[in-house]
């Protein structure tokens, strides 16, 4: 296989043989193509896209890369979901036990922050003894006993995304609908699921912001899933501000808490129970939408979701006694508001610039070594749209000593945009099916 | 200085600093860049393009990362000629000595074979002893005796150039006309020329078969020649035939010295006396076109050029013997006729089967460690246009074996095509100068 052939011909506009992509990412994941010429071709492909046909090829070269988790004679269904990434977005903390208190098997696997977003795993990873890295044979086992396990990419999960992800990262390669919906979906279909529901998220706080290119990845990762088997649907749902109120690993952990005792956000409720009445509805679960919306209302009210959680996080490791008292949780040792500095209207929130706070303040990595301080982050109630009087809460700082304090403030009035008019964009705004695009 | 953020700039269109460029090269060069960076960084600026200032400040940053050639004090004007490669193309091979013998100095810095065109030193070894590797300094103390030379990019020459020339070869980001340029005149400009005339090939054969395509890469290297103090003009000639009639390293030297002797092949002697003239003109050494001309024929009618070749042979450790006696020049023990399969007229000559056919005959490398067989080759006398008829001799296959003969005739049958209609395209174009472009 003359590589420096392959990629001339991706570079000049032109499709690569499915063999060509199999043998491909067989030979760079035994080490026999150099990082720099793959790099080179993911540019490549960065510039002129990917026909259907090789990007199933490269997904399915990604899948068999590796081991799945294999779920023969266990008779619950099984499904997940899979957000590209926000601020504030706890979601997956409340919908695997909401959904698996349905009679769902949810086998969560999530990934570390990236960017200036935040990661499930660093979240879970909060409460003290947190064990993420299961096994694919310990997740099976806790999938058959508790319908619920949530954990991170094993090593026998698509090995060739791994390294690959790990290239794209370092040579400006990231922003790829084909790379990325390969990505994630070789990393999906590897969990032995019945459906999956992607939370898509548009807006200046998401990795595509427009809404043309979400819906394309959107269809992208819709098509991949339908063909091998797994039922796939999407939701486009608002980043241009935080999702719910608190933004940083251990606070949205309480804030998770406060939801599935029926106490979160409104946003953050109304976009966890709409995933996952598509979770119900994809694996038959529930007759309809309102049928799903009510079963997942009762997991709540009934106190079983948050039960489920206590189990999951015991299983894995953790103080299950936070779901009762969350101030077990890290604690930021310094805490401070953030007022209005005039009176108006908030116009935004910027979500990028909060995120990058949280990194700032030390509660997301910057290299992979980096130590999360899981305390630190920002608690934001206000919205866009909303009135606001010069001297009035908007905010609250959570930071480790008194420089942390001043980056998050600052941060705030970088990111809090006060001004005549403003409004709040609707929060979930497409559905995207195999059958095609609904606007909400 | 964080390069997955150049990376990422460079890729979304937009222009790097002239002093990320030059620092990016003083990294890459101290071994602190990766490859697998530098190769998407390439490919990037494959698709993007160079804005004219981040084209300065890559080739100047590759001129500073090594030695130039030093003519202080040295009265003489010195021009050089580059050729962006073809098949049977040894016009270097003639201009050296004939424009030396014209009181110009000639420090000819040369390449080797690359793809399917030959290179000048490849062609040059096939003397035996001659030696291609100088030292600046061993260069500039021939420049001083014989007013010619003719070497290799020695190590001290543009180091960044050679590093990321052997990247961009396995990387498909050969073909890029801002990459070009650059690496072409990063060496050029380390000559201490007062002139340099390029020998831009168009046509099937041509690295960039388009005209348009040509003289945008001829336009880019004159305005790096000029801002650099260097006058440059560039004929655009033709590579949809072979030059001349031989094709191979031992046979292209014989057809060379034939030439040096006035026994040349009209189109070889045409363009070799054409890029000539633009040499004398570039360092005033004539008055006027007609008397560059003049002087560069008496040349070979006084047999001062041969002489002069023979001198160069000599002092760089070749037997000068064989610009008498071209016998002593390594030999095919196979000799083949091709004759015309049919009755017609020639339509094309390709010259890329030619070349890749002398790379089947171990006459070109695959690889940095391949040996040359000097010997193997093709004569071919016929030219497009001409009219032939069924058995008529058209070329010659030089090889070391049987097989070797099979896989030229097979070349040749391929190559050669006959048909109702054909005809030789103009042999010189166009004439590109700083002040613009002229059809010729």
């Amino acid at each position: 296989m003359v590589i420096p052939s392959l990629i001339q011909h991706k570079r000049d506009g032109k499709a690569l043989e499915p063999d060509q992509w199999r043998e491909l990412i067989r030979e760079y994941t035994a080490d026999r193509v150099p990082d720099y010429q793959m790099s080179a071709l993911l540019m490549a492909v960065v510039w002129q896209g990917l026909e259907p046909e090789e990007l199933t090829a490269l997904t399915d070269a990604m899948i068999e890369s590796g081991d799945r988790l294999q779920f023969d004679g266990f008779a619950q269904p099984r499904v997940d979901k899979h957000s590209t990434g926000g601020v504030g977005d706890k979601v997956s903390l409340l919908l695997a036990p909401m959904v698996s208190s349905c009679g769902v098997a949810v086998p969560m696997m999530s990934g570390r922050g990236l960017g200036h977003t935040g990661g499930t795993l660093d979240k879970l990873e909060s409460i003290a003894g947190f064990r993420t890295a299961l096994s694919l044979q310990e997740t099976r086992a806790q999938i058959e006993r508790l319908g619920c396990a949530m954990l991170g990419q094993t090593p026998e999960i698509a090995p060739a995304d791994k390294r690959l992800y790990a290239l794209r990262d370092v040579t400006g390669t990231v922003e790829s609908i084909p790379l990325i919906a390969a990505s994630i979906m070789s990393k999906k279909m590897a969990e032995g699921l019945n459906g999956l529901v992607l939370d898509v998220k548009t807006g200046s706080g998401a990795f595509l912001p427009e809404a043309a290119r979400a819906i394309e990845l959107a269809e992208t990762m819709i098509g991949l899933g339908q063909a091998r088997g797994c039922p796939t649907v999407a939701l486009l749902t608002a980043m241009d501000r935080p999702l719910g109120r608190a933004c940083g690993n251990a606070l949205e952990v309480e804030e998770a808490i406060a939801g599935l005792r029926g106490e979160g956000p409104e946003d953050l409720m109304e976009v966890t129970i709409a995933l996952g009445v598509e979770m119900l509805l994809l694996v038959g679960a529930a007759s309809d939408a309102a049928a799903a919306r009510k079963q997942l209302e009762a997991t709540i009210t009934s106190g079983k979701a948050l039960e489920k959680f206590a189990q999951v996080i015991e299983a894995q490791g953790g103080n299950p006694a936070v779901v009762e008292d969350p101030s077990v949780l890290p604690q930021a040792s310094k805490v401070e508001v953030y007022r209005a500095p005039e009176s108006g209207m908030i116009v935004r929130i910027e979500p990028r610039r909060i995120g990058r706070a949280i990194l700032e303040l030390g509660g997301g990595r910057r290299t992979i070594e980096d130590e999360i301080d899981p305390s630190v982050g920002f608690v934001i109630p206000a919205k866009p749209g909303q009135r606001v009087r010069a001297g009035e809460a908007l905010a609250s700082v959570f930071a480790s000593d008194n420089d942390g304090i001043q980056i998050g403030m600052d941060a705030l009035s970088e990111a809090i945009v006060i001004g005549e008019k403003g409004m709040l964009t609707p929060l979930i705004t497409h559905r995207v099916t195999a059958d095609g695009v609904t606007a909400l």
